[in-house]
């Protein structure tokens, strides 16, 4: 089992960013197991992802990492360099709430690979506006809320409105309830207020099943078929106020030819949306991923 | 060496459609080599590939395939079907123009390509905006002709209009001059007029260095890395009036991640045009493209 | 829903395969969905695939077509023309039988897959040396059998033989009792016996974890990081009397990178397993894939 | 132009690694561009890769690195840590040296690349066996000898030995005089001597035309073909003195089908070969790959 910390920081690039917190993590006596970082050079930007063991592994005979001290000492130097950043821990398991309507393929994918161990998460809410996934929810023992979009025919714009509101007020209490780190729209196919959205920034990741930015919208698959496309793609992305705009974590495509109808590329899709959710999710839950001028640094 | 002859057809579906057809080249001794076809149940069409061998093969002592005779025949047949179809041997060999401007990794692949054997036909004609191309056409023994823009920067729209229909009317008499079947426009950067695009139907392919529809226009990579994508494409199409909508023939993509700057997108999509472009010259050259509903059939 | 008739056809090559064939068919007034072929030259053998349907489309005041007229009379062609071949219909679902171990990964996938209507089959039998698996074999409805190694450690070799010929006893009298028509290997860990393979000829799928040829046997992500490949593969193919050596089906790659540990493999090659067994799955159910020198054609 | 030097670092893992070069380097006032580091926990042993500028950039008023300062205290430091290293800079280029027979795809197209700024490096020298290129050599400017191999039948094994070793002797004199880097096996169908091999360890690059360690030795394609793989590869290695058995730089596949026969294999793996070759070349030239353990870290 991994007991490791990791530190993500993004900040102003300056000289000596890496010599000053790697000292600092060696004065610690940290055994760093990963380090990546990334500079963007145009926009003056330093990205760095640091992971290290809080164990005493079997050849040493040190005692284990002493977190709190260097929480303490690493939070003066971030100030005096202007840093963003986030210390995590493997022992922290964040804490996920699935949400989907009535396509299950990838929320059955995401129990799946959380079963097998390889989303280290807490699963502590299914959230549906379809009761189509209660009995997947019950084998894999998740708890399961069902909140229908009560007014299926408004006859009033204004009624859809206030009937949106109503549901999002109580999705947002059981995400408060049950202290949810991130939100997985596992194809659940209504759109997210601006509201709810702000609530939880770069914390609600979302599949779209085009290669974004082709096929923005409703129906992707037929824009496809209709635009006579070679490759069909699924894209993976933090979710924005604007539809399908946030910034892109994954992206896969599949190759397709003049045979496949319409509904052939629904279901050579579904393989492409569960990879690329799965990435993505695995990626955020791994601390893996910063986010800056609408794109993402994934560093795997 | 190859001696064989296509049969392409497109037409209302109907039945006994490849009965009938399979049956006349049964009745004229046709060897066939490759049949393939495809329907449209949607749009109610019917598609369809035939390749027979025209040769007396060592095997057999019958005489060559009459060719003369079957079409007459066919002719008959096709009519009476409401068939569009093309009748093409592998003896006569395409005769194709090249455009390119200065960049030219696609034309020296082109070159390359024809001269290892894998495009079979004659290039009598390179032509280009800048003379960059001028050592390469030389070396590979392909006759160029320099058609610059005369006016580099013309103070007048109308200007800038006269000058590029001089320049398209010299280049549409040179291609006349030179029965070119097929022009491709690998990397050329002027936008041809409706009028060329007119003058050639289904036979002007261009590479657009997007994966189509996204990032339509100029400077796709620029728009891909603001975008922040994580697969970047390259897609080669029959050109028609409108920019960059034309029925896609073949797509491609590859991997990126965000060390990657807009230079080395263009490095990496360099590849890629490449592959899209000489995939999709190489099956018009063996007439396994069918144009339709702003799509192609492609039977490979 | 699909109703619809597929003919098989491998013969030795001959003028006017495809005009008798299919004129027969015309005839009999079928409407062809769709027509696939493939001649090997240098073996000098003739593949087709048809398939037409045999409802009453809602455009046609046509009855049915006529199934047992059509079977009479292609029986008399077919002996005529010395073909192997097979005609199925969609309104035969296949029985499958799945076998798997400890690891559920592709056990998941196939039934997920047949819950969302992606497979067309039925599966009244599940059969596993591990109870790992019964609970999902529950949740989906599948009746489980538990065929347990009996002698974990047998001292003699011929222990382990007489063991292994008892629990394969038993496996065969369960598919015989649930009249099996394919057995999928869902990362199944024991090795059949010949006499197994006999009985169910082209009727056994197997998905293998390496690219094969490359790592053929036991541990071949081991075997991957130990040569320090860029790429992993799966592969799923026909099993034979010679371990991994059958008729490949399907394979597909992932890249890895030095970054990556066996662990790491195990995880990505879980998805490239997944994805190349089901894809075979189908492709048999759908009755693409036609076996001959120890190669596949599959119609896709 | 990229003005930057490169420091390529292996040794034991041990703490405080990063930490101390990092800051030695930021004592010197680097302008670190690129940080990359990888280590094996099961050998024990640390990777690092790091790219500074050397020049005064337009933001700074600072004089430009000082280059040997620098490398006068990284050597301490470095014989104290037990490192094995390298210093390259970028104003350096590496002298290439392009071995080839009789198929030239790949070596025009490292001409090519090399001609439009992807490769940075000289290529003083083009050496064949057959006399196919020299037209190609002489257009791109790159000198040619031509090393024939003497006795073309041979009456006995020695002959041939002998033969071999007056030939490889010529060229190891070529490559002295014009002191040569880094030696490029763009299809070079040849088996190098170990004493050749020896003569520059790590500095041959080869290309093999199938996926290894899949069908290593003569003939891939045919033996891809003749197993029914649906995937044929290419691999780009370095030469060891064992055959196809190198370390693994990198690998890439496409997808065939059972309509393709050996000549169309050879055909698309030529697209495969040119560009698992140029990528190794290049990661090479800008010092991106360290080896060990019969292995490569590539530091992209």
């Amino acid at each position: 089992m991994k007991d490791s910390a990791v530190l993500l920081i993004d900040c102003p690039d300056q000289k000596g960013l890496v010599a000053r917190v790697s000292t600092l993590l060696y004065e610690h006596g940290a055994n760093i197991l990963h380090s990546d970082l990334h500079t963007d050079h145009q926009l003056g930007l330093f990205f760095m992802r640091l992971e290290w063991d809080l164990a005493t592994d079997s050849n040493q005979t040190a005692a284990a990492f002493n977190l709190p001290a260097f929480d303490a000492a690493f939070r003066a130097l971030a100030s005096e360099l202007h840093m963003n950043w986030q210390l995590r821990t493997s022992r922290a398991r964040p804490r996920v709430a699935l949400f989907c309507s009535q396509y299950l393929h990838c929320v059955s994918d995401l129990l799946e690979r959380r079963r097998t161990g390889e989303l280290l998460c807490d699963i502590p809410l299914l959230i549906s506006n379809h009761r189509a996934v209660e009995p997947m929810a019950a084998f894999y023992g998740i708890p399961f809320v069902y909140t229908p979009t009560a007014t299926a025919n408004p006859t009033h714009e204004s009624a859809r409105q206030t009937d949106r509101a109503t549901v999002e007020e109580l999705q947002l209490d059981l995400l408060r309830q049950h202290n949810i780190d991130l939100v997985v729209l596992a194809r659940y196919m209504q759109i997210l207020t601006p509201a709810f959205v702000a609530a939880y920034p770069s914390a609600i990741i979302n599949v779209h099943h085009s290669f974004l930015p082709a096929f923005i919208g409703a129906r992707p698959y037929h824009a496809a078929h209709a635009r006579g496309v070679k490759l069909i793609g699924a894209t993976s992305h933090y979710v924005t106020e604007v539809l399908d705009d946030g910034p892109i974590i994954e992206q896969d495509v599949a190759r397709i030819s003049h045979r496949d109808q319409v509904d052939d590329l629904i279901a050579r899709g579904r393989d492409l949306e569960r990879v690329v959710l799965s990435r993505a999710v695995r990626w955020h839950l791994d601390h893996r991923i910063l986010r800056y001028d609408n794109k993402t640094v994934v560093f795997d």
